[in-house]
């Protein structure tokens, strides 16, 4: 929530009222620009994405979700919805300032509560004093929670991954987003002299982690879908003559069926045991987070999936392995995602980029499925107001 | 060469001016007292070890073998044999102030050289600042050197291993010190994410060098008396939910046989290149440290195994995987040292002991050294001075 973030949203606040939308800013941040409907007292369809970002990021993660929402208001020329069509540009979905994600819209799901506005960023400042310093009233948070009316919540965003440029593929269909297991292992065996201890006599906890990291990869490419991944590692003392006595691994854990990560998370974790006894070492662990898989809305994903079709491209149907913050508009109401090729899946990263053919394919495809949304009285009927 | 050192140093003194010894400290801030020979102008023999030790140490590395040599002067009772002893308490053996080992064995053996004086510490104070600090003149560094009749140099020292312990023997003759590769070795893959990206599409520098650690183990397990570690390893960048683009790791190799050890680097070298290849990385690495084996002198080896043999003790050949001043002296005179058995193999550590059965073992063993070497005919001739 600063200087740089009201420049955004003034900018994008211009674009939306010039194209006829209201736009405010919530008590959490939150940028919405609401689209009048046909009728007046329609429900509203939710589109949008994040405007934060990480540091040294690229220029597409999250904003490029908001202006493609944008795009679809100006490609609709005045034209007006059986819904209203209400752009959100949601605020601290990365966590970065106070080390929980998903801030803009918890609030928005009415999660918002005590305990996350007390968290504090690295200089002290609380969620609650960050939204008073931006001329919000935190009182006010309760109103950012979503209209009774709400059809649903459609995100555009890059895919971040390098599947669908692997593939050829311009858009992809999400259809869950992979729950989540972090951990923290811990192997401890003996610091001893690397020129004096012999092989045998060692108690390597470098060896044994460097052993399950193996494993760990190897456990992650036998089973379809299933993402595992050693990212961080420390070993003490650390010193290339001194035999590490000490090694503490991540690991982080992902799949789309929640049985499935916890079944690879048992067989990692009975591995870390097995090879530290192997060796004569002990293994504890932490978990950090365990986060179950949220499925998206499948019949707004075949939606998609025909509108794809209709752009002229070939639908991806895939899962997400990063959260979003669909994943979190998705315990309220029909959620769903369209992801955007990535080129090199290089994403949190200056050179992140998307092709300017595959924007245009994704606004195409958004032109057809709002068009197929209005048309359908299924669709409609969804929130018994239509 | 501190106010502890300056103690320890005034303690010694005393023990060894009372047993007729003549004591100085020479310029590099090694303590050496002379016990006079039979008859004036005969050669001598060097006895010693460091008194210096690491932060966090023990009570024996090093300073054992020193009060050792004063116990020898002690249980001669005034006796003097065909050579003079000359003991030394060496400074500054493990680097720790200057990065550099062995400053008072270099000394002694000539090779204190202006690049080693201008060396400086944390503070930012050279080797030659801290000698006149510490009261002595450098310009005085030759008077340190080795007298022309030295006959050569014994020293006693803790394993600091777990081999003795391992097979019951209080006390090892050192055929040599294994000749050690230090190298620090960059996998560079690439930093993705670690939920979006599948298994197959990874350059995951961290299992790269995981693969390679677990290579590097059976490679030393597989050659006799080979040791190889990796001690040291960082992932960039390092979080639970990013793919490591890099890791550096460090190797550290040795083997009494430098064909050996140069062989097993160029294995674990080519299979790096391998691992990195297969997976699409890149792996580059740098020679840190390449230092030869030095062989201990056969002739006194020889010597100190019928001594230990005397003394009632199995002897046991062995290999010293750490550096020593032994490993110095050797480029000048005849070396030789005496390993004493090292509970649990614990070094560099308060934990660090000896059993008091075992000193007594190798205060035998000297004696008997001792009496074998004054009266070896092939021994005292070695100098041509006898």
């Amino acid at each position: 929530m600063s200087v740089p973030m009201r420049d955004c949203h003034r900018e994008i606040t211009a674009w939306m009222e010039a194209l006829g939308a209201t736009v405010r800013v919530d008590a959490a941040g939150n940028l919405r620009g609401l689209y009048p409907e046909m009728k007046a007292g329609a429900p509203r369809l939710l589109l949008g994405s994040h405007l934060d970002t990480v540091p040294n990021a690229g220029a597409y993660d999250g904003i490029l979700g908001v202006v493609l929402a944008v795009a679809l208001l100006e490609e609709l020329g005045g034209r007006k919805l059986p819904f209203g069509i209400e752009v959100v540009g949601f605020s601290e979905e990365e966590g970065v300032r106070f080390g929980v994600p998903f801030i803009g819209s918890r609030a928005v799901v009415g999660r918002l509560d005590e305990g996350l506005l007390m968290r504090k960023d690295a200089r002290g400042i609380s969620v609650r004093q960050a939204i008073q310093d931006f001329g919000m009233n935190p009182a006010e948070i309760p109103q950012a929670g979503l209209d009774d009316g709400t059809l649903g919540y459609l995100e555009f965003h890059i895919e971040q991954g390098p599947v669908l440029e692997k593939l050829g593929r311009p858009l992809g269909v999400v259809e869950a987003i992979a729950g989540q297991s972090r951990m923290e292992f811990r192997f401890v065996g003996r610091t001893n002299h690397a020129g004096t201890t012999p092989m045998d006599l060692r108690y390597d906890a470098l060896a044994a982690a460097a052993e399950w990291i193996t494993v760990v990869e190897r456990e992650a490419q036998s089973v379809g879908g299933l993402v595992a991944t050693v990212g961080s590692i420390e070993a003490e003392p650390g010193a290339t003559n001194v035999i590490a006595g000490e090694v503490r691994a991540s690991l982080d854990v992902r799949h789309r069926e929640d049985a499935v990560r916890t079944r690879a998370v048992e067989d990692v974790t009975r591995e870390a045991e097995r090879i530290a006894r192997a060796r004569g070492l002990s293994v504890s662990w932490e978990t950090r987070l365990s986060q179950d898989a949220v499925a998206m809305d499948a019949w707004l994903a075949g939606e998609i999936e025909q509108a794809v079709h209709k752009s002229g491209c070939e639908p991806q149907r895939m899962v997400s392995g990063a959260g979003h913050d669909a994943m979190i508009l998705a315990e309220k109401v029909p959620a769903a995602m369209i992801f955007l090729r990535t080129p090199g899946g290089i994403s949190h990263d200056p050179a992140e980029s998307v092709a300017v053919e595959d924007v245009a394919k994704a606004i195409e495809c958004g032109v057809h499925l709002l068009d197929q949304l209005a048309s359908s009285a299924e669709f409609l009927k969804r929130t018994g107001r239509a």
